[in-house]
């Protein structure tokens, strides 16, 4: 798979100097990346394309290529995978369309490339994809991505690996991360999976120092595969599945010629290898910060902290509604949270009121995470003074120390969250909704993977 | 009520020079606003405070006052109002808190309180309150406020008014609305509701210009009235409710002494009055937006308007697990559709693809309003260019033209979506759930409206 996101040397056939040219996007966004390698451009004129040096065929090229990205129109792509094959290249993107998603001719098409591939060991990724991305080695072979458009992505790169079934997608995702606080390891589209497939990729992303993995996915390419991936899997994997109505599946096959799945199935298959569904799009992007940032909430009980009557009562009500328990804080723990300054409430929602004490902060933290009445934190509080923003940090580092979570909101406008976010590196979630479901995401990975490795000690024990 | 939000002399009682007098904060932010009225304020040494003339008692002031605003201690009110009913004040607002939210003391005090307004006539709204605020004339009495903090709510004034048991709630509202296209008439917070209450809310926001009612209630005070006047409203009211779960109930008590109501009860009653509940707190300030800015939705059928072939499998989901339906259009409107340009899919979801001419969106749109096959669109285009803007805003008045609305989502990140909402008052939802869900509150509001008109014109009929 390296091929895939770190090639030394990279053809790009279809890249001409044509108007409108997706392949010279390609060319001329690798020479902005200034990524590092030999970039080959392949077209009719053999004429160079963005800087980059062109050929009329793969094999004029006197050197050795590590992956080929192919944008010809889709007839052509069995003699280019042939060329391919003769070449010695090992790796194929497919970006073109054309194939199975649109009928019989298209089908064909794919089944001569399949056998191509097959001959000479070629591992292709598409076709009717995006390409992939590495946010680290600044590789991206996304074809019509303009020069500046994701410069974020590649200032700051991080942990999050996606697979996207969709270039529309890929792009909400990266746009919604700039004013997040976890960021991209890797990307890739794989279109229609006819070789590389959703197992292959978490296989992948489990040896590449990845740390979540989030995928959209339109249909599965083998069921079998994907859930025996999944369950080796040791990092947390969120899917958001389009297709879980018969209306959605319909929209979704005219896109990727995904097949319809049966949803309850797949639903009680990620619920048997841990994988975790996504309920809103949103998640894909907003939730793999409650495993980056926080320890896994390892049980039930959580104590509500905020300096608003309201949000405790609306996020009891939420965390109820998610399963959680929301104790009364023992009378010896109650008053212990008492002397730690002038509360309006102790028991649980614990309401700060309008205290402006650092000191206050840690301490109420230091006394609910060191206790073993409550398993982890649900905060709520108005950043109104910097002091809230200072017991925000300290909470954050009490959570690693005491290994219990909280699941933070902070009950200004998004625009605002979002400021406070990225400047001060707090794991705000947007809403009392996704702070509460971040909570709930996390207990449930949490009981997955214990889960995963009870049944693997057990196996090893019995062998 | 008019007194409440246009007082043309105002008393604030406990407005001192002392520092953290929040008394204080409301003569400081009347004078901010150039609210134009007399304003007195009441303290011991009778002192002028931040420009406002100050008196020893409202005996003492040579004029009429149309409002008292109450912020002395809890102890201290029962005199308060006595002065006020000599003075000849009906209309208090009492801000102070300690009363019945804080047990047996303060439960006596409030009845003291009581019957002193009995006895005078009286209305208050309160104790335990923030205040109210009018954006039109930029009158605003809550405590605490700072010169500049809600510019944006005075600048704008617009038609949704809040009733808010919670200045946190409060406030959050009016920041988000900052960044939204519907803007605040006016606000109250009507915190342990002893007099005034959510009825005498909604009767009076039926009088006032008011397009929308948005309540965030932590207890119903009496709910045959509160029911009656929702009955009576001809605008639509959104509620959401702490305390569906006995925890929360238990938060909300300890926050504004409400009593727990049954939410199985609850809820079977807005159905029948045609009240929509919230599902999530921040509906309150996203969805008012449907109403004031397109028709009401009049069926369920919906035509998908996307250039992102996975946002049309996204948003199919989402509206059938909503309850519409996602008709396959008519071969000759399929063909029409056609006709508009080159594009992915017409079947509906309508694909456009990277399509860059105005003319087909405006084709589009028309061909789908005015067929009888469809009821309104959610429509989820990708802005990445002008025209697509341009044909959002041709979306808006063909809406209009044809009576039908759309539900409108913009994939990209949140922080550019609030861009392209403000700069082109586009009516854009902030992840396509919302967009679906507020297709999904205005059919439920035009079938609450029908059945309620049937109702009225059936008893009509037999009288």
């Amino acid at each position: 798979m390296d091929a895939f996101f770190n090639p030394r040397s990279i053809a790009v056939i279809g890249a001409s100097n044509k108007p409108f040219n997706l392949g010279a996007t390609i060319c001329e966004y690798l020479t902005f990346l200034n990524y590092d390698a030999k970039i080959y451009a392949i077209n009719r004129k053999g004429e160079d394309v963005k800087g980059c040096k062109g050929y009329r065929s793969l094999l004029e090229i006197p050197h050795d290529v590590d992956l080929a990205i192919i944008l010809t129109p889709a007839p052509a792509v069995p003699d280019v995978m042939e060329e391919c094959g003769k070449k010695g290249i090992q790796a194929v993107i497919i970006e073109t369309a054309g194939f199975t998603e649109e009928g019989e001719y298209g089908r064909k098409l794919q089944q001569q490339v399949n056998e191509i591939a097959r001959q000479y060991n070629i591992r292709f990724i598409g076709p009717n994809c995006l390409g992939t991305l590495n946010a680290h080695n600044r590789f991206c072979c996304f074809f019509g991505a303009r020069p500046g458009e994701y410069d974020g992505v590649f200032e700051r790169p991080g942990d999050i690996s996606y697979v996207i079934q969709s270039g529309g997608v890929g792009v909400l995702i990266m746009d919604s991360l700039r004013s997040d606080i976890v960021n991209v390891n890797k990307m890739m589209s794989i279109g229609n999976k006819e070789d590389i497939d959703e197992a292959d990729c978490i296989d992948y992303f489990n040896t590449d120092g990845t740390k979540v993995i989030g995928m959209y996915l339109e249909s599965i390419k083998n069921g079998k595969r994907f859930l025996e991936a999944a369950k080796r899997s040791s990092i947390p994997i969120l899917v958001y599945k389009v297709g879980r109505t018969s209306e959605g599946a319909k929209a979704a096959m005219s896109h990727t010629a995904g097949m319809a799945n049966n949803d309850t199935i797949f639903d009680a298959a990620c619920r048997q290898v841990g994988i975790i569904r996504c309920k809103a799009i949103s998640e894909l992007h907003s939730m793999p910060k409650i495993f980056t940032t926080m320890p896994l909430l390892k049980g039930k009980r959580i104590a509500i902290f905020t300096n608003s009557g309201a949000f405790g009562g609306i996020t009891s009500d939420l965390l109820v509604e998610a399963g959680f328990e929301i104790p009364t804080l023992s009378g010896e723990l109650q008053q212990r949270i008492s002397q730690c300054g002038k509360l309006y409430n102790v028991s649980n929602p614990i309401d700060l009121g309008p205290t402006l004490s650092l000191q206050t902060f840690i301490d109420i933290f230091t006394n609910l995470l060191s206790s073993d009445e409550i398993d982890g934190i649900c905060a709520v509080p108005n950043v109104w003074q910097q002091v809230v923003i200072d017991g925000i940090l300290e909470l954050m580092k009490l959570c690693k120390e005491y290994d219990k979570p909280a699941g933070i909101y902070i009950p200004n406008a998004v625009d605002r969250i979002l400021k406070v976010r990225t400047a001060y590196s707090i794991p705000s979630f947007e809403s009392p909704e996704e702070a509460v479901r971040a909570l709930q995401i996390s207990y449930q990975y949490y009981c997955a993977s214990r889960k995963k490795s009870f049944t693997q000690s057990k196996t090893s024990a019995v062998i």
